[in-house]
């Protein structure tokens, strides 16, 4: 983990408090990592049976968990030099609200659930913690975009063939084919090929030929994931060619230019002498 | 969206007519593809059970939809500087298609299906209008051709198997191996894994070796598959890599050239002066 | 598909007689596959219930089919210059095969089905001759002894899980564990997803961890699958670049060292000339 | 197979004794391969069943082969010029284990089951024997550690979605997802698309909005996945290119800079000439 963000670099003279070096500080990383690991560890306890002492201990450690991640992000605020830098991180937005919201006692049974999520995207804080899951992390975000237009290609293929699909075979099966939404939840299955023969055997026997519905669409989505595979690998090849491009050659050549250059200076040297000495000669 | 066509720039000066304004202004374009999503959500909310009333605007809607484009059309016909063009695009075809079949008023539920398909292809109107999409196409389109012996191939293998199976399993199980029809698409259905082994286990009873016939098919296209997919993404970064071919080395190649010639220039030139103070020395 | 097989261009004067020039016809080579097409239909319309008059029809062109086989045979082989080379050729063996003994009569119902293959297989012929289809097929096959040490490798996975497998699992479901043949038809359908948790939770009854046999075998599987895919990938990848190696760059290199080796030769005629000149100068 | 290690090669005086000569000798490790492949052929057999007299006859095979790898260790062990080093060897530690625990005789019918694991285990001696099946999968091994994170990162999806559903679902299916840990599993069954629209339907009933839950984690895994893949992808190219990057251009750049030294000098030289010349003209 990086010690030292670069923004931070940049004011160290005015940062050199307690805080600051508390936060870049290895010993409190690894207790940050530890804790979230164990909150993870409290909520998969809670998803076993468990006796009501170990279960009162549970919610002791919770709230315990909960303190120590509010001083934590205090700590990180404080260490901040530029105080308003420390929102313009998402992270530190998506830290803050989980926390916040995890102090909040909720004993209501509805917003309970509320609360239990909360706790289990504490998690989440592992990514938001250690640099290299969130450069990975970003790295697969900033691949979507691109893939912009061929996801609504598939969108668009989606939405024709649930429409087709809700209007004929609405009456074989509503419970597949009730209405578009459903329609379209119907073929992801078939497009995960999860039995999908099921849904087509069914509506053959009234539309013997529905099997061409069937191929085409997991034809031309196959072809289109195909194509969105085959685009993501093209983009991570091009960026790995971009970065280690042969420079080697070029210093090379740029060295042949150099030593060009000075047989050019030492020929119109040879020439000047040459004039004259032709000079001296006459 | 590219506001102006390259067939349309040159005769520019012909077409500066009301109708090529409109045509390639940026609101008209985002107010036809609103038309054409708004259109999407029409036949999306006609798959839902809706009370009568809200039927009968849909039907109104249908008609002011149907309305739009047909204005539409006619403005892009209209703004075609040479007429005969307009129909030698593919998509300009599919378009006035679609919209002409849709003014034919259709009561027979016979063909009401096809009134109702036709409002379905409607949504792809979307990728006629959006250029970015149309190249998608194209670029998926294209690349089906070099995939042409691959796919016979495996057409044949299909079709050995389905006789061979259709010949040997038909009285085992006539719903799946009943003619060579029925059989490709069972195999089909074996090559995406679905239930499969049902497939398999029934006809073991009779032919215990019958898994020799359902591993080696399964190979064969698992094995064309990928060499096809391979083939695609082989395809695909060669022309990548024809795009962008280094440049600057051979850019520094040439200048290395350039360097060399005129060093052999001024060593000809001293040569002369060389000969020539020779000469004067005599 | 080509004219002219090499080896029969070096011997044409020899073989400039009749059969030569019919079998290197285009009009005989599109008359023979169309014939294989046609046998592949007639094939087709045996797997569906036919009426008795269309079944002798069936019989009849069958007939027709082999005897034209058997004539295309007897004019490729007396085309060929060199006779023993024809059965150099491991697809003429294969249509000689095919066509004899399609040519036998078989009535013992036992051997019908022998003779019901035949006919079957000659569906083959049409990658005999297409030579692309060949080329295809010859390129797969070539590309399998590559991958012998990774199969190696998955073949020994598969054992090892397999005997594991028959060893604990017999007693739970003797149908797909009873042996280690069956085990390793079992696991090769856990490998490709089919009802694989059926399969798993079956055995998890008695056997709690079993879950460790399965995710393991499916990591081992998918990764080794993997490697087989990327290898071939690679050795594609390769056998492009090696195709189409960047000549320009060392070309440009190769006249660059060549004006070099003028330059050099012209300073060392200046260096005579100078020295030349000393002398006389003395 | 390689006859003979590098490190042997170092003390090779010292080692030219019988057992050397042994082991490293083609005949002997075709002995061992056999026998090995014999050892897992015996393994399968044992699964079938079989009149008692084979049994015995297989209990006496499994003895000799014991007997025949003890040997052959020893005789590798005896043939090791610096004795350490043989338990410096992963696979060395390995096969003695295999060997010393198959020596001790278990009656016991619950340590039973250990020594038919050991006798199965036997089948991978087929991998530390050949060093092809040896290279491969330490290059299988290797590539692991480069997706730690990517591994890491699919884990925590994995725990953040099964704490979600263990949760809110396990009262739906306590069998599916009664605790975190089985959640876990059910949610790989969701990744290998093994009929995962049934685990949906039956949560949708309760929880109709689950179908988000499903289609957000198939989307993150698949996603997660994909850039594993595509990372060893980019890893094994880049191994690829670095291996055989394109000397024959740097060597050509190399003799052109050499020529450009050659022809400085040789300029030098002709200055020194003329100096010495105008010089002797004053």
């Amino acid at each position: 983990m990086s010690s030292m963000p670069p923004e931070a670099g940049l004011e160290s003279t005015a940062s050199t408090n307690l805080f600051f070096r508390i936060r870049h500080n290895k010993v409190f990383e690894w207790f940050v990592i530890s804790i979230i690991v164990f909150s993870a560890l409290v909520i998969g306890v809670k998803t076993y049976p468990i006796p009501p002492f170990v279960n009162n201990l549970v919610i002791i450690l919770d709230w315990l968990i909960t303190v120590i991640f509010l001083i934590e992000i205090v700590i990180r605020f404080l260490a901040e030099p530029v105080k308003r830098n420390f929102f313009k991180s998402g992270w530190n937005i998506f830290d803050t609200l989980i926390v916040t919201i995890s102090l909040i006692p909720i004993d209501n049974s509805e917003l309970a659930v509320v609360g239990r999520l909360i706790r289990i995207f504490r998690v989440l804080r592992m990514i938001s913690i250690i640099p290299e899951l969130r450069l990975l992390l970003n790295s697969l975000l900033k691949a979507l975009p691109q893939l912009g237009y061929v996801m609504l290609l598939m969108f668009i293929i989606f939405y024709i063939y649930a429409a087709v699909g809700s209007t004929f075979f609405a009456q074989v099966n509503p419970t597949l084919w009730g209405d578009i939404a459903i329609s379209m939840l119907t073929l992801f299955r078939v497009m995960t090929f999860e039995d999908w023969t099921d849904v087509m055997y069914e509506t053959q026997v009234e539309y013997p030929f529905s099997w061409i519905f069937y191929l085409t669409f997991i034809f031309f989505t196959a072809f289109a994931f195909l194509n969105m595979v085959i685009g993501i690998v093209v983009n991570v090849l091009e960026e790995e060619r971009q970065k280690q491009k042969d420079d080697t050659v070029e210093e090379l050549h740029l060295e042949e230019l150099d030593q060009l250059q000075i047989i050019r200076a030492e020929l119109a040297e040879l020439k000047e002498l040459m004039q004259l000495q032709a000079k001296a000669g006459k």
